[in-house]
């Protein structure tokens, strides 16, 4: 039984949080929303006012906020966990944020004398539930081994990518296929339903061959049942794509389906569709073409 | 046992023919090149002068050509096997070509008392070898039932999609999917080994999520070992993509990422890459960036 930090106690975070009790470790968590604190201190966790409350109190910290300034300010702002020097301690932030900051990041507390671990996920909130989500790791084999029991309790499959950065770089790798899959299958099945084919069958015959994915398999039925209202959000989507498309101008990459889909996912959000699922990118194509698959 | 045509004897059409000999039909050939006939004509297949010679002579042809106006010539031009009325017989197109010229074809068939079934097919010359491909049909359904025993000799699967073009259509989807797909394993496994992190582990990790699809399971290992001297070629994935392209601009359709890869293929294909492998795509982005993926 350890003490441990869990900082960000959203949809994501507070599923999490209740794995690590179940497990039997005590936990210190703080939100910038205390209300989302409720539920885990009923659960016999310990409610912090900060971020460095929570790390002193501890010997890990699991941070799982929504972007790379959050997760700047839970470290490194006013009563964040990382404001001061605090050696020994360990940093897990399992948000999925820019690879570039990351890699900064690690710097920053490593002058603290504080490890950090990065361990974005996917699996969504199903995943965080049932403990069965996908982490994938950067940093040093070291410090994962020291929380690997803990990231055993919300995951299943927890994969070491490489150094610092070199897990967001994976979740990045991660969503530009997912989304680019998937703008390929809007492609197709507006293409089809257009051209007078019955895309749902068009979508059976394709799931046996080369054109299969994830993304058909699931994704594929959401877009022709138009079942837009739960899932991965938009504007989540947009994140992950602006992670990419910022990283690879400051690398000097051209991702030239990256952006081009970031674009239609820009115009299905200015419509008021940033918190649809990510398979409303059918919309804009839709949009486009004045036509809707049927 | 039936006497069956057969026109266009390339790497696809070869094998074909060898699985309806095989079945114990009695094959009458043609191909422009008089030379491809002679491996068929070993096994006792009748090689004939013109397409009309062996729709004359037979009650259903299979056509494997390599593009739309080479389906044109076989059927409509100097000895082509509908040149005359022909009431009764059967033509099925197995080539990948422009869904919307198959809709004009099988009218024009029609007129000539001919029925019309396309039928392409996925599954590459190993399909073709071991009559295992896909088939995807459109037509009628009476006249699928005449001719399904012997397209089960030349594949596994077999869709009735819908009516004239739906087989041609649910192909050219296919191939769009495949060709994006693809195109999105290559900025991804770009931009994970520009990051730093090991492409082939980001691989491995993706492969367990929702990012994974045939295409990263099987050509993203031949990105990362450059094996692209096989497969699927650049030259026939850009007749695909613009089969795509070209029914959508008729059909009133904005497919951008199908454009932007389309693009791609160019460069490579510029550079004297039209006969490698499809995944040599990664090519064209590795030059833009000035970087190769290690």
């Amino acid at each position: 039984m350890a003490n441990l930090g869990f900082i960000g106690l959203g949809l994501m975070g507070n599923p999490m949080c209740r794995n690590l009790i179940k497990g039997g470790h005590r936990l210190f968590v703080y939100d910038i929303e205390p209300q989302s604190m409720v539920p885990l201190t009923d659960m016999g966790a310990t409610g912090c006012k900060t971020g460095r409350e929570v790390l002193e109190s501890t010997e890990a910290v699991f941070i799982i906020v929504p972007d790379t300034p959050d997760v700047d300010a839970v470290l490194f702002g006013p009563g964040g966990a990382a404001a001061k020097p605090a050696p020994g301690k360990v940093v897990v932030d399992m948000s999925s944020i820019s690879p570039l900051d990351t890699k900064e990041f690690a710097a920053r507390l490593a002058a603290q004398g504080i490890e950090m671990l990065d361990a974005p996920v996917s699996g969504g909130e199903v995943g965080a539930e049932s403990g069965t989500l996908s982490i994938m790791v950067g940093g040093s084999a070291a410090v994962l081994a020291r929380v690997r029991p803990y990231l055993d309790l919300m995951g299943k499959t927890i994969t070491h990518i490489g150094d610092h950065g070199a897990g967001q770089t994976a979740k990045v790798a991660n969503q530009i296929i997912v989304a680019l899959n998937l703008e390929a299958i809007c492609e197709a099945l507006l293409f089809a339903s257009k051209a007078g084919a019955d895309p749902e069958r068009v979508r059976r015959a394709l799931m046996g061959g080369a054109a299969n994915s994830r993304m058909l398999e699931i994704k594929g039925e959401w877009i022709l049942s138009r079942r837009f209202q739960a899932g991965f959000r938009v504007k989540h989507q947009q994140k992950d794509l602006h992670n990419a498309l910022d990283a690879a101008r400051k690398l000097g990459l051209t991702l030239p389906n990256t952006a081009a889909t970031q674009e239609l996912y820009n115009a299905v959000s200015g419509d008021g569709g940033s918190d649809l699922d990510h398979s409303a990118l059918i919309l804009a194509l839709e949009r486009l073409a004045n036509y809707k698959v049927t």
